[in-house]
Order: C-alpha cells, then sequence, then structure tokens
C-alpha cells in the first residue's frame, strides 16, 4: 500500500477562512488576497497582524475549523486504497495540539490518532506522496510531491499541484 | 549531520518511576518488576492496572515525570553533533500532548520546538539511528535500532541495547 502524507491546514482544515470570518466580522475590513504572497497573514492589515498572529495561539482556535471541501469524502475512500498518515507542523502552537487531535477525530472518523502525527517540522517524514500547502515541507520529502494551492502559494512553480480534493480524486482514485 | 530519532518515555522520561512512587504512597504495595514483560503496567497488581491506565490518559501526568539519569548532559552534547528529534507515540494520551511539549522545553531547553514529534505511531519516521525501548517501533525503522533498556524489555534480544545515557555517550560521543 502506497503511503501518503497529508497536510491539515489549508488543506483539510481552512484556519485561513475561519480568521477572514471572524475578522471581517469584528472590523468590517477587507483583506488582500494579491498581498498573502508566502503567508495569508500579510493579507490583513499591517496594523492587525500582530492580533490575527495572536490568535492563532489561542487555545480553541484550531478546534473550530471550516473542513475544506470534498475533503471528508474524498480521503474516506483513499483511506481504503492508501497507507494515510495526517502530518501537521503544529508545535509552533502547544495550544493547537489536542485541538487538532479533537477535530480531526470529529470530522474524519475513519481516520484513528495512529494517524496523526503532530511535529515541528516534516524533514523525518517519508512516503510515496505528500499533499502539503507548503514548498518548505514539499521540498525535503523523498516521494511524489503534492502542492495543494493555496492564496499564500499562487505564484509558486515548479511542483504538480491540486487545486482542490476533486483534483486529488482524479490522481488518487482514478 | 546524522539523524537520530529518540523517544520520550523510558528514554528520556520515566513515567514508570513517577507511576510507581504515586503507587507506593498511594497503597504501600510493590510492583513485580519480573511481570513486566511487555509493559511495565502488567508489574502492579493486577485488581489496580485500571487505574494505572487511566492516570495516564488525565492531563498533567505526563508533565510532571521524573527525567532519565544523565540524558540531559548527553543530549545537550548530542545536538551540536547530531540532527536531533524527539520522537513520541503520544497520540493515544491526547491530553498528555502539551504536558510533553511543555516538559521537554523544560528540562531541555536546548532543544527548540522544531525537534519534537508527537505521532500515534512511528513508521513514517527515518534517519540514521533510533533510540527506542519498543521494538514495535525499532522494527520498521531504517537506521541503526538501539533498543533503551527498560524493565518491560529485560528479555528482547537481537538488538543493540543502550543500557543507560552513559553508554549512549560512548556509543555517540567517542
Amino acid at each position: 500500500m502506497e503511503r501518503v502524507i497529508i497536510d491539515m491546514d489549508e488543506v483539510i482544515a481552512d484556519p485561513m477562512g475561519a480568521m477572514i470570518t471572524w475578522y471581517n466580522k469584528e472590523y468590517g475590513l477587507p483583506v488582500e488576497y494579491s498581498k498573502m504572497k508566502g503567508s495569508w497573514l500579510l493579507g490583513f492589515p499591517e496594523e492587525h497582524q500582530k492580533l490575527i498572529r495572536e490568535r492563532l495561539y489561542e487555545p480553541g482556535f484550531f478546534r473550530d475549523l471550516p473542513v475544506m471541501k470534498d475533503s471528508v469524502d474524498v480521503l474516506k475512500e483513499m483511506n481504503k486504497r492508501y497507507e494515510i498518515f495526517i502530518v501537521s507542523a503544529a508545535m509552533e502552537f502547544p495550544n493547537s495540539l489536542k485541538d487538532k487531535y479533537d477535530w480531526l477525530m470529529e470530522h474524519f472518523p475513519f481516520f484513528t490518532w495512529k494517524q496523526l502525527v503532530l511535529s515541528g517540522e516534516k524533514r523525518m517524514v517519508f512516503g510515496d506522496h505528500m499533499i502539503d500547502d507548503h514548498v518548505r515541507h514539499l521540498q525535503h520529502f523523498n516521494g511524489r510531491k503534492h502542492l495543494f494551492t493555496a492564496a499564500h502559494n499562487k505564484d509558486e512553480t515548479g511542483y504538480e499541484r491540486l487545486n482542490n480534493w476533486e483534483e486529488a480524486a482524479s490522481v488518487f482514485l482514478k
């Protein structure tokens, strides 16, 4: 069985979407997608970026994230055909660890706790495929690299892209 | 730089020791080391094993563990010469995740959060060396396997052993 390493944030969970929803409600200001190159944080007005960053450290933020469209259906099927590990570089946000566990078990009940990895970085992980929105994680990976499209990586070239989970299905479930 | 994957429980942290200390104080009963084959839990009287197991799930238990003798001094030096990752199969105990992060940052301040991995299992991790007290983690590892001696693995054969951190120093810092 081929092993597929799958990221959480911006791939199966939507912290950017949750933050924008909260920010719009709280401040009524727009975010600028064109400024998100490298990090979606940069799309928020500069005077609020510190506040946005602080929210990421708060317990609970990663517990209530929306699920990325089609990810549950596609991964439910992929889980029968591949050895799947969900690997999140979460250690920068230690209050997110239990939240991420609870979130995954709630929304993806077909996964077991044996399939979750919460790490500082990902260079020690190996497998046949990696699906991630960050080039910094893909670049060290030994297997086939799939850049999952996100606002912050629109300009990246040189990686095979998955634009959404429908496309992932066409690659992994064909 | 060679990569060394190092376990937490029974290798740098001492949950068995903490549990025995608590149990002796609470019940005044002895544990039987000869019965610990496979799991130190089996050394506790059968009627209390459920209670002992429940304690492992409680928030806080993994926060206050003793540090294994010489591990801080040896790893401080190893951290200069190797790429070290501390990898703990902690996901069975989701309340332990933040505790393990806090414990490591307190007792091993020369490590950064980038070096910690909390996972369900370890078969997706690769490196040059693995130091672990469980054969189930060593058996899938690609590199050199070092069985760290613990009460539950005394009878294991077929693996190179490290009986303590002084021995680890003689292997890794010679």
